[in-house]
């Protein structure tokens, strides 16, 4: 019975057809969003809705069984479980962000199409080498957050009134996205202000740079380990050759 | 006849005749959009325009007639024929855009210098590698539209007014373009609204610089297996030598 | 007596403890920027802060015990130093700046943790391979101060008063955020003013990106020079099998 | 006589002695833009200014009396020359562009200091290799501003007025600098705008990223080539080894 369902759920016409509701399900989700097709297909979008769940409820379950206890030990496993299980909370009353989560289920099309996995698990792989720099940058981000607040909290409330506040400034900042505006703002009443948000801009983007190119020389490390690889094992053989060479050549 | 068809326009001088037409016609496409001009050489410019249009008619008739079945299968052929043909649609009424296209011609000098024409060859190979990073990100575009539409719909209409709306919002956002406005504009009734465009931005960011790196890799990896290959088969051919040397050796 | 307190001073314990204090620390001095949260745990904050600066006061004296002659010589060192002799100047009246600078004491964290160590020295060991770009960058934008505070200083005082104004506008538009606004408003008394600013535009991104590649490239070249090493030292090794292999076949 | 200028212009003294006078005199040049400093100290100014450029013409006229025909091969003193004649023009009346381009002189500060000269050096080596997609980005940016003028030169005359705004304002969007608002006041007219602008975008930033891509490349390259040049020589180094270990073996 078990192998007749793991046979079922690995088939491929069985994965293109749970792809093909996941991409109904999502057409489904983005048609809600309009009032007037809701008025004329209300209740035609929420019986897709309705039944995309159940069959990914289904699909999950059939994995459960087949899989037993490895299920949980595949990332995408629980990844899928959860994307899923948020669409089964009782969205009561007006929890309109729990309800706008439904939309996530979309996502479940990376773990179902095998060329989007294997670029999400690259990035992943990406992630490990960047979190040093990546805490850095917010160190930096934190240190200069209370600075801002306590220096410029009384001067711009609206960028700096407290610590959260300051944090989404200065990460603002970090991205370049009108920062001018910000700092000539407190010039007017610090003039020197700009020390301290050049400084910053500065920081940030060395070490921004520098979490990219991290990122970079990763990535080209790989292909270049894997061929000078190569050209390692080739002079290894070589070498095994010539050491070969010496022995007949020796005996006699 | 052919023959001789194929020899005219395939010399360098009638290549370089194409060119001249290209950029004059492209100048005078250009002078066109100054109702000055228009006023005083207007008639001089429709019969530049006219007489261009004539000769890419001609130079595309020549090619058919020379290459004939081969002719659709060159890209550039194709590309060459429907900028043309878009020029020969009846411009009736204030179909303003389709006039505009006209312009268009203008690339014509890509397919004209071969330089442009690498150039774009090697832009365009680019593209598949980073297809399936491209989709991803078109993807989390989608899921964040629907989402943003649902939550920030009714306070933000103008940015999130409908699911249209949304994706060139979020692009815009992903640009990095004013992202900071739109979100202060909707934290003032969902404060907490900064978590969603905050962690949108960095996974965008992520993505895209993921994307970037993977093109770099990619060329890099055309140079870099390209100087290991002729390690390779300079080590190759020494070990062939290695055991040539064996044999006169163990022949005697 | 002086190998015991090394003894506490270098074991893994004691500087688990000192990241500790310097976690403690640093959220105790975040807490602190909200008005509220002073008001009703001001004493609190305040021994907190105390305790851990005398903390700091006392570990830095017992490597100064320690290490004697070495202490100035670890840069390390030196920063700690500096960062707590900061929080020790009496901060008084309305020295709001001297009081925020405290949280410099946050970024101990950077030399009390090694992964966020090694991670500020590789940063710093990319700096003198730019130092030549960043001068020629600093050339570019005080040479284009000059020009613009003499050109537009009467036109746009906002922004080209004095030469200091014109170095933070012209830096503002080197990282590229709001410089259109800035040039079409002096472009209404000089239309021709877009050549200065879409020349300084096109210069600054040609030498930042270059400078971002001269990291790059020098980042990369490392990985590249180990890699080559291996193979060279390998190839090396081979030759002197192979002469080796001429002179007991020559021996006899 | 003639060796002997030659001995003190390539003089190490001689050279620092043009970089101080350099530094003095662009210093000097920011100083004026200060009407407070010119009304105190104006005639030093002045002063400094002539003695200055009196230097420079000197040591230009020194130079071209040691190198004689070789002189105009050298690019450098090209750029030199150029610097110091801008200074010479008759700076009459109103002509403040020219006398602000007096400061353009503390770019000589890149033809003395050697460092600098490198830096320049490799950057201009990065154009050529990059000038066919310069060229491409030009074309895109042609065509568009041809088809923004017409089509939406009635609705936004102040950013697609005539061709040269829309070409100000296309390569403003390139920059990304306010593309939206822009994007979004012409779209209050024509709703699909916005698919001219996201292709623009796109378009502009895949070209641009290759470009980069192309520079950073190219850069590689070279050390690659480099590294990749020494493991060739040192096989081929290896090869004759082998070689020559057959000749005495096959002699006896």
């Amino acid at each position: 019975m078990r192998e007749r369902v793991r046979y079922i759920i690995e088939s491929k016409r069985f994965q293109q057809a749970i792809i093909a509701v996941i991409l109904i399900n999502s057409a489904a989700l983005g048609v809600e969003t309009s009032a007037d097709a809701m008025a004329h297909y209300g209740d035609l979008l929420h019986l897709i809705d309705r039944v995309s769940l159940a069959v990914f409820v289904v699909e999950l379950a059939a994995r459960l069984y087949v899989q037993r206890g490895r299920f949980l030990r595949d990332p995408w496993n629980v990844f899928d479980s959860i994307v899923v299980a948020v669409s089964l909370m009782p969205a009561a009353g007006g929890l309109t962000v729990l309800r706008s989560l439904r939309v996530l289920r979309a996502l479940r099309l990376v773990s179902a199409v095998p060329s989007l996995r294997r670029v999400v698990s690259a990035l992943l792989t990406a992630v490990p080498g960047v979190a040093s720099i990546a805490a850095l940058l917010g160190l930096v981000l934190y240190v200069a957050a209370v600075m801002g607040t306590r220096m410029y909290g009384h001067v711009a409330p609206d960028y700096f009134g407290n610590l959260q506040t300051s944090l989404f400034t200065l990460f603002q900042i970090m991205t370049g996205d009108g920062w001018s505006d910000i700092t000539r703002q407190v010039m007017t009443v610090y003039p020197s202000a700009w020390i301290f948000f050049v400084c910053f801009v500065l920081i940030c983007t060395f070490v921004v740079v520098n979490l990219f190119i991290a990122v970079v020389v990763s990535a080209m490390d790989e292909e270049e380990v894997e061929v000078s690889e190569r050209i390692l094992a080739e002079l290894a053989e070589l070498r095994e050759e010539v050491r070969s060479l010496r022995e007949p050549a020796g005996a006699p």
